[in-house]
């Protein structure tokens, strides 16, 4: 069980430090209308390459969650025993918060770096209303995170299936997860995971913190909704992912 | 059927809410000249990656088609039955309303939200003459709607030819669709799917609902030239997609 | 071999309608500044996503040259017979020159479209001195496309090798063909292959016929160069591709 | 020996030109704020894209390192042997330098190619302080370069690990290293690979020449960590890669 949780450490800790790295470090390199910056696009590829990267790595020990609405969807889904989770939660938040620890010494070596809790994404914090990248309501911010959260653990179960096409999943996931960041990142600056947004949150500042409830409930009933979705779908021959 | 009928109304709903959920979301984040948004090719990967996540997690189950010219192809190149047509497409074309529906409760969430039925590609709808991104007559929109549905039937034929690698058909898929938003959105704003023409058109407004029989024409057409130009390619060992 | 001569006159067709359907329609939409525009990057992607959707499509039927230069590379490496370079290369030929039709209809339906022979890219013709993008010499145009050739060769070769992994061979040479874009669109425009270059300069003007030698000689002598090369790299059990 | 020391050495040649090449060619093409150039995320798809193409056709000769730090790291991860390291990496900084001396030759032939040795990112080359390409300091830039080698080389050693999906190795791989350009281009133009850095300095000038030291060390200590904790991660059925 320890290196399964060393890998759910070590995933959490590279989506966090490069999907939320290239979002501080590189979106907006030179500032409004410097087209070298990578923008939403390159961000939302950052994303779903750590998890694509990630998952190919890691994902023979631990299962590749990475993630507790990932966790929590592949309970109800009938393929994670309700007896790992809470441990596989922490490994996440704590590799969550270590790269946002990381990222905060890379960043701040640059005399550039102005951080500013009252901003939208500010350390590429999540946020609704006033702290939504397009200013957007609480509502359309709750109903995003939890459709775009139930659609990932559909693609999770689904390409993870006995009867997908084997090794592919985590292609079709980590792509999936950029799939999403580039809907909903003007919305809430894209959570479906609440170890990334609770992972910059305490180095991003009260604004962040206390809007963090919402990045935990949204995902993990979305990714509730999409793994029993997914288990009505496809239920032959369920698979336990991880070897738990 | 009820499960395949499902995975349909789900899988267009996804190619829907993603690919013109990023048009209309991310697409122009922050108005002209901002980097930050994600342009035609963000929206271009979102649309593929639409049918690559979905054809992994659902292909399965349905055959993977989300889009009634791909339906009409399929049949036309000896694929799937006719009569599973009408139930199909009906699937596919609730699932595409369902998706225009969701988009709009989360676009709407934002202040900045202003719908105008009188401007090209609005909400992501298609359109030719007046309501083309780039104002290309009605015969180029046609003539371009053909051809890219037909390429597309023959890249989804070939992919999952009994003689093609087996597993890569989504990414073949995928892509290819990515592909062909690359070229075209400026002409149409891209259809080669009546679903999602129609998802989006009822929400739009009077213009798109106005031209949307070139986006359930030209793309049909198009499908069945596709499916039946592969036939004629490669026919050795035809498999009916979708274990009908 | 009508229906091997058919795949590479279709593959061809979509290799030019798609790579410089994208340069000529989407690249600078809205005009410099634009960013919705796809710039070089989305056209990158967009000529080799036609290679990769074509080689999935279509390898199997011909072995999915769609380039005289591959055919001649293929020869050097004994992996295809010199009976069959004319014929390949004469469909390969007709094909891209029919996308230069096609493409000509749809861009000519729109009022902004105005081809000028005289300006660099014109109809997305490739050229060099006056006719480079970027304004590079002849001798630095003639140098970058014989090296982008010949390693295109050797990722075609090493990727179709009987120890290279199976099924990603078209996934390889297809982001080849983007990567290759990526380092040279200001450089030439990117032939690397002379039916894509024949194609669109007939319809592009006087100025891209005067230069196409070029776009003939230095491809199809770096394709003999990587095919030479490799085949020193890795002769092992060579196979040879289109079950000539 | 010799072929496996060839395929290394065009490897890496590939890598250098592909990925420098589409940084001095085409990332700022037409100048700041024209969006036709790729900018850093052109740069980031080419930098993997030359890996995964490498990796598809040279990796089963030579295994496909193309960068010291990774036979370093995988010599600690128990996949390859110490007698191999000093001709290999040889090989790769040869490779790197006749990369940089043809980039050279090709650049050169633009009227507005202008090298400025005092300049950030001057020849795509690497750098921290005011070589920086946003002014990060040493310690940012060696903390950033270790944790990006480290964990390239956890994904290298998990993607090739035996139980991990074969085949799929040099899309992780590859794209993990685009991952990583997208992160970490504004701290030091990203290196994570001596032979890379070396590759181009030398033409870059006195500058780049002086802060090489940290573009040997802080990549080569990262991939001896990542090696290392890989090796304690998942040690069952170690391979060494490369048939040494």
């Amino acid at each position: 069980m320890i290196k399964r949780l060393g890998a759910e450490f070590i995933g959490t800790f590279w989506l966090v430090l490069g999907g939320c790295g290239s979002a501080v470090l590189a979106a907006n390199f030179g500032g409004d209308g410097n087209p070298l910056g990578i923008g939403f696009l390159g961000v939302a590829f950052a994303f779903g390459l750590t998890v694509l990267t990630g998952a190919y790595a890691l994902g023979h020990i631990s299962g590749g969650h990475f993630n507790p609405a990932v966790s929590f969807g592949l309970w109800a889904g009938g393929r994670f025993p309700a007896r790992d989770l809470a441990l596989y939660i922490v490994a996440q938040v704590l590799g969550g918060l270590f790269a946002g620890f990381i990222l905060w010494q890379i960043a701040s070596g640059s005399a550039a770096f102005a951080p500013d809790p009252a901003a939208a994404g500010n350390f590429a914090s999540n946020g609704y209303g006033g702290l939504s990248p397009g200013g957007y309501s609480v509502a359309a911010a709750f109903l995003c995170e939890v459709v775009m959260t139930a659609m990932f653990l559909v693609i999770i179960m689904g390409a993870t299936h006995s009867r997908a096409p084997v090794g592919f999943a985590p292609i079709a996931i980590g792509l999936g997860l950029t799939l999403i960041h580039l809907i909903s990142i003007p919305v809430t600056n894209t959570s479906v995971n609440p170890a990334r947004s609770t992972g910059v949150a305490l180095f991003a500042g009260s604004g962040a913190i206390s809007q963090l409830w919402l990045f935990w409930l949204a995902p993990i009933l979305g990714g509730l909704l999409g793994g029993m979705l997914y288990r009505w779908l496809g239920p032959e021959r369920p698979d336990v992912v991880g070897g738990a």
